[in-house]
């Protein structure tokens, strides 16, 4: 049959993986390395110890080696290459040389330097211009996602022209589903969808088909709006023009999605203090680093929170009810305001929340805050009152879930835009500066109350 | 100039839309609108009150209309539609039936049965057939994904008939980068990109030029899968078949970012107990009342956490430093659970994870906890020791701390396993799961071992 239908499962390539290893089946291995894709080995060796990871790479062909390197997340690339660098560094160099000079331009830099100067020497003038023009462009803006392999044409001619031409040239650039159309200047001037060359009279000229209407990227848009502009037009290309709008390259859907899928990487890791592009088996010293940095921010913020205790030594000691119940006002407090933290995180990241509905979103929230602050003030009034047979415990506990509610609230809405307005990053920071607030909070407002009843 | 290189910024569209719509300047609000993509408007509206959403969504034209509801958020579309019923029934037929019959699957189970009746007669009995053939698959899968505009060949034509066909037709559909070869009993045998059709001679025929080794999508393969598959192989579009190997549809790779966007944010709100689909505005009472069952949830752990503490009452009578410092092992051991839980869930999304390298993945966790454990164990123990004069609770909690920090990394790792395992999403129940391990393991720990120690 020639059309397969069974869809990729790392999991089960995994497993094989790991057994051919084993077992030193190297027919095998191969086998099963030649069906598989550049991204899918990149996904298959990041599951694999550093020292397999050495072994596979090696099996593979120059010019897939060198795709799945671009594959791979950064931390797993750097540590993969620093391991080749020593023991194999021709094939480094091999594999480099046979990328695309626009992917040679996403690894170049983690290229140890003696070999990514025989790389560059070795590609042709052209190809050095390609990967020079690319490198130009900062991380994360459309200059650097760019692909160099447009196919231009002139207005004047004629679609049978065009025709003819693509057939004498063979092969289109991978996502090619337009031509761009520019002037003597290499500005653009238009696009010419193949859509539209494959349906329309070749005798017209390309001038009267082509769209003008069209949005151009800037080289120094931030990927981010990048993604954001693919996804509202649905595009599976867009040019990319310099400031004074001459075509200096494009952008292809493929290279979106990957920008998509580190965002929301990005997002998720950072919650937890992590990088996106950390490697699961990394050397232990360097994660254990790595982690040790985060748990002390983290460590700061729960001695303030021992410390706000620590104020109420005396009421404690009079009532041990309290030190039993504090931890839920904390943790309720916690539980609200990531609540709301993730709502406008997300609304940030969509550019939904602006000076024109902040306002509203906030006595929403509070209002909100308010309606699930008095709820479980009553449940849990009630079963502390109960538990320690004390109605002013009862009404302590409740009281103080309220307040920390209601802040949480106003700390979930607030937090996120100030750290976005400071320029730091709120999926990475507002975790921490929320917690502290709601755990001070809390511990200030239900210590607090009952230092004032009881003394 | 007709090269527009500005870039879409729905905060600055929210300012100007917020501003026109106080001020009543209709034919500002309509230009602005009429400059947008159908989801630019979606974003948009998801930003405004309710209210608001009515007004700019009844200055929509019906085929822009219809669109902008395929776009929106579940629960925003849903409560749209519920106030549109009654007023705007009209508007709603017309814009639903506007619809292209594979968007209009994807919204119209969340029609009101009136309304869908309507919209359903008034379809052709093509359109019907095709919404019919795309309600057959359940949500969530390759089936209910696809559209149905594909346009076939058979192998025996050569390209230039082919081309002549295209010709004719006018126009193809979006995104339609190949076409599809079946046989008489519409098989899928091959396709024919759109580049190889513009660069051969157009004297040979299909067959010798279609591509044959080819992954065509089972209709029941999960969304998830179809997006991996789609980043594996930088896919414009695929075929999908059914279970005999017909053609029933395509997959185009907008649809898939969708998909990829949507997961990612299922996983970031799931953290919070929020749905990926939740309305920023939505009615106060109603957001009030899914929050709550969220922090019921978690209230049941917490006040586990607080019957632990209970239990250590008199210790916490006799010791009041305890009281003060307990939330600091606690609160240490969920970050560094956490840290370690965020990486699992991330391989097993990408299905990185398998028994091949969980036992690796656990000792390298472990091993990592108890070298952050031992570290901050010796800080906070000085600190502790320094704070209240005391030696012992120095040594408490610095043994309560690696204790903790050991667990957390173990708790990290078969916890989303588990819960994977049980069919339950880790995203969404691991935090809470984690944080109970953590809270109740620190706790016992500390106010344990210092029973031991004081009585």
């Amino acid at each position: 049959m020639p059309i397969s239908a069974e869809h990729d499962d790392t999991e089960r390539h995994l497993k094989q993986l790991t057994e051919d290893l084993e077992t030193g089946k190297l027919a095998e291995l191969n086998q099963l390395l030649q069906a598989l894709t550049p991204a899918e080995i990149a996904d298959l060796l990041e599951a694999l110890k550093p020292a397999d990871r050495l072994v596979v790479w090696r099996l593979l062909p120059p010019e897939v080696a060198g795709e799945v390197l671009v594959e791979l997340h950064e931390e797993v690339r750097g540590s993969l290459i620093k391991a080749l660098e020593k023991t194999d560094a021709e094939d480094l160099i091999e594999a480099a040389g046979a990328l695309d000079p626009d992917d040679l331009a996403d690894i170049v830099e983690d290229l140890p330097e003696t070999i990514r100067d025989k790389v560059v020497q070795a590609l042709s003038h052209h190809d050095r211009r390609r990967l020079e023009r690319v490198l130009t462009y900062p991380e994360d803006t459309a200059g650097s996602l760019m692909r160099t392999d447009t196919i231009t044409v002139r207005p004047n001619v004629t679609l049978d022209v065009v025709l003819r031409y693509l057939r004498q040239r063979g092969e289109l650039p991978d996502l090619t589903d337009a031509l761009y159309v520019v002037d003597k200047d290499d500005r653009l001037i238009g696009i010419l969808p193949l859509s539209v060359l494959l349906t329309s009279d070749p005798n017209k000229t390309v001038r009267e088909l082509m769209l003008t209407d069209v949005e151009a990227i800037p080289a120094a848009l931030p990927a981010s709006d990048v993604a954001m502009l693919f996804e509202h037009h649905d595009w599976v290309s867009a040019p990319v023009v310099d400031e004074e709008g001459r075509l200096v390259g494009r952008i292809t859907v493929d290279d979106v999605v990957d920008v998509i899928r580190d965002e929301a990487e990005h997002t998720i890791m950072s919650q937890a203090g992590l990088s996106e592009e950390t490697d699961m088996f990394a050397p232990i010293s360097e994660s254990a680093k790595r982690r040790a940095v985060w748990l002390g921010v983290n460590l700061v913020t729960a001695f303030l929170a021992a410390w706000v205790i620590g104020l109420f030594e005396a009421t404690i000691q009079k009532e041990v009810a309290l030190a039993v119940l504090m931890p839920i006002v904390a943790s309720m407090g916690g539980i609200a305001g990531t609540q709301t933290q993730t709502l406008v995180i997300r609304a940030l990241a969509l550019k939904q929340i602006g000076e024109a509905n902040v306002w509203t979103l906030l006595t929403r929230e509070i209002a909100i805050g308010l309606i699930n602050g008095v709820l479980w003030a009553i449940v849990v009034g009630i079963i502390a009152a109960i538990w320690f047979q004390a109605l002013h415990i009862g009404l302590l506990i409740a009281a103080a879930m309220i307040i920390n509610l209601l802040c949480a609230a106003f700390a979930g809405v607030m937090i996120p835009l100030l750290l976005d307005k400071l320029g730091i990053d709120p999926a990475l920071a507002g975790g921490v500066v929320l917690t502290t607030v709601t755990d001070v909070v809390g511990f200030l407002a239900f210590l607090g109350l009952a230092t004032l009843w009881l003394f």
